[in-house]
């Protein structure tokens, strides 16, 4: 599929992460200082929420459907829905669109415009589904004989993760406090973490609620769309209490996802197969048809104050598992699945030290700093530093993009019980 | 403090459950077919909902707090307006009331109610508290030398569950279907459950939220109030799954909270301070005051059709780590803390096997199977077996009690998948 044009002109560059083939959703506050719907054509947002009250766009038998500025209402809606809303928006934004002239006082700039969280996060669930990333960690806390876990070619691993931590692009990320015991240490301390670390993921976000197990196609059908992700992973917290029920306050800081929503549809002429399995999947995890997406990712860490050095670049398609055979898994048990649902990739790592999607891997635990661009090196983030996601998958002279999913981190604050002891 | 006397007849009973000291909330279908809020009072329901819509009690400057039938929004108004609402119930209810004619037509009884969740729950985080539980599962799991984990008496460990499948008391469950690999199989299958299980527990609700750490004080002042709380655990299912990331779908089949929310001034009474410690603990998890409560808990195991057997008789005040201890654990991180969230105490089992939370523990893995009165046989749960939790509070002439906290076993549908391959 080629470049779809739009007489939005900044949407018809090669470069631009939202032509009309993209038109990913968000939400951002108006000069009002309204929470509104907006979608990403080129340089510019278009506010679908005064859309809406002005009638020039809608759902059929639905009303207000983003009056609250979040698209969770939308997204309960169902795939036939999200189809018939996508060729609404690309009449009113193609070229061949009759009127563009009716639609230029909905257009906002994204530069100098706030994002808000696009949708209520009903719960977030984190898997591990990246095979390199399961290898080189299980390494580090295990040993190379027992890196993969018995169970890691059978079952997408997943855990619960923290709802209520998930927090948009651009949010500032405070060094957590925590338990921590080194391994020389007899008891814990409580002090900040030291081992401040990112995860690369992407983020797929269900749609349609289930009620009961779901195939792989079903689970397919039911995801909204796609986010980058970074899950903010305190290592030596993870450390110390992982075992024997799982991350719990090393995950629960922050996970910072892109503003931009992208549907699937927009990633379709991009789908890409898991890869050959070393032991056959179960039949209900098997996928009908080709489930990842080929998106080019990568990470910039920028000191305080100084340049951004690309310190990985690596590609969605690398996952042993996609987020339908996630889903899938995830409802097994009979677990209710709801609008909202996050599903986490899981850290997504190639198979070169320049390719992985975490520092506590590409620095291997410490013991091999990375020197950036500004001549400074890192084992796990620093005070200052400002972490950055970007990915996009190309077409034929075209790109569809996520946006940014950064955030700064914060230094620890005083002793947050200091008052209390 | 003795027996509060109540118009309520039954509510003077030294039996009941629901006397003028408890005042626990509930939510439950009027004959109007309308989702209401309740309070119970002796055998009756006082209708919250219709009180409010009749102008007969409120809470001072909002309005239709009660509308939706259900507590989560006065859940969020904190403990003083909690504290002003119970003394309106108390002086409506009390022996002193001067027009209790005019209230008899808000009185609904218990019998034939059909009762419903009484809050949205935000998020579900099961703890591991109980040290006797504890040693254990972890000496069956891992062996006697690595029974309690190297953390255990540091952390109150704990892990995110899921929010979607927690059910009201009297909620069938069906027996799930998972990944199921025996120590002597090669590969693992799909198949229903063989290791069906409950957890008795409590579960301690969130009222105020917090965006930050908390003191163990200022947790205890968020938490709104406790229900006994059931959670259903697939044991072969998760011996396959927890490593390393921790139970997963083992747990999201469903947990089982009891009707009324039992408000912790009604609990008052009963507090007690948890064990004396093996290593003591860090200073922000220090306990400022007994924040632990002394309540007799007990479960019976009725086959499909038989008796009820009660399979063990437990306390509360066992618990090494309290819910306030806990929920200061939980913030540590930064982690937001919302209205609503469900906090599971972790199995509460005693010393000795017939006072096991758990029938892993109680059968120990199978290996001592229980005879129940009815002369059969359990290791696990069998299809039609109908779990029920109990518990109270015992005061002078009086008690303080949750409703039942109950299910049956369904048995296991077809394979789901049987369609799709």
């Amino acid at each position: 599929m080629p470049l779809m044009t739009s007489w939005v002109e900044s949407a018809n560059s090669p470069e631009t992460d939202f032509p009309l083939n993209n038109l990913p959703y968000g939400s951002f506050l108006s000069d009002e200082g309204e929470t509104c719907c907006g979608v990403a054509i080129g340089d510019m947002i278009l506010n679908v929420t005064t859309l809406e009250a002005d009638g020039l766009i809608g759902i059929d038998g639905e009303e207000e459907v983003f009056f609250l500025g979040d698209w969770s209402d939308f997204m309960a809606l169902g795939a036939p829905v999200w189809a018939a809303f996508r060729s609404e928006l690309m009449a009113l934004l193609g070229a061949d669109c009759e009127d563009p002239q009716a639609l230029v006082d909905y257009l906002v700039p994204q530069v100098g415009t706030q994002m808000l969280m696009p949708f209520h996060v009903s719960e977030y669930t984190d898997f591990y589904a990246g095979k390199n990333h399961a290898v080189n960690v299980g390494t580090m806390f295990r040993g190379p004989e027992n890196a993969l876990p018995p169970n890691w070619l059978s079952i997408p691993i997943g855990y619960n993760g923290r709802a209520s931590s998930v927090v948009v692009d651009g949010t500032d990320v405070r060094r957590p406090w925590g338990q921590l015991k080194g391994p020389d240490d007899t008891l814990p301390r409580f002090e900040p973490c030291k081992r401040f670390d990112f995860e690369l993921e992407m983020g797929a976000i269900v749609g349609t609620p289930s009620d009961g197990p779901v195939t792989v196609e079903q689970a397919d059908d039911m995801i909204f769309g796609y986010v980058l992700l970074n899950d903010w992973s305190a290592r030596d917290i993870q450390a110390w209490e992982y075992q024997p029920l799982g991350p719990f306050q090393a995950k629960a800081t922050a996970t910072t996802i892109s503003p931009w929503i992208v549907p699937k549809a927009a990633l379709e002429p991009f789908r890409t197969s898991t890869p050959e399995r070393e032991r056959e999947l179960l039949p209900y995890l098997q996928e009908p048809r080709p489930m990842l997406y080929d998106i080019a990712l990568e990470v910039g860490l920028a000191p305080e104050g100084k340049d951004e050095t690309i310190i990985t670049r690596t590609n969605y398609s690398v996952m042993y598992y996609s987020s339908a055979q996630q889903l899938t898994h995830h409802s097994t048990s009979g677990c209710p699945m709801n609008t909202g649902d996050l599903l986490g990739s899981g850290t997504i790592s190639g198979t070169t030290k320049d390719s992985r999607g975490a520092l506590l891997e590409i620095a291997w635990g410490g013991q091999e700093p990375i020197t950036l661009d500004t001549g400074e090196t890192r084992s796990f983030l620093e005070d200052g530093d400002r972490l950055t996601l970007r990915g996009h998958a190309r077409g034929d002279g075209y790109r569809i993009g996520f946006g940014t999913c950064a955030g700064t981190v914060l230094p620890a604050a005083k002793d947050p019980f200091a008052s209390s002891l």
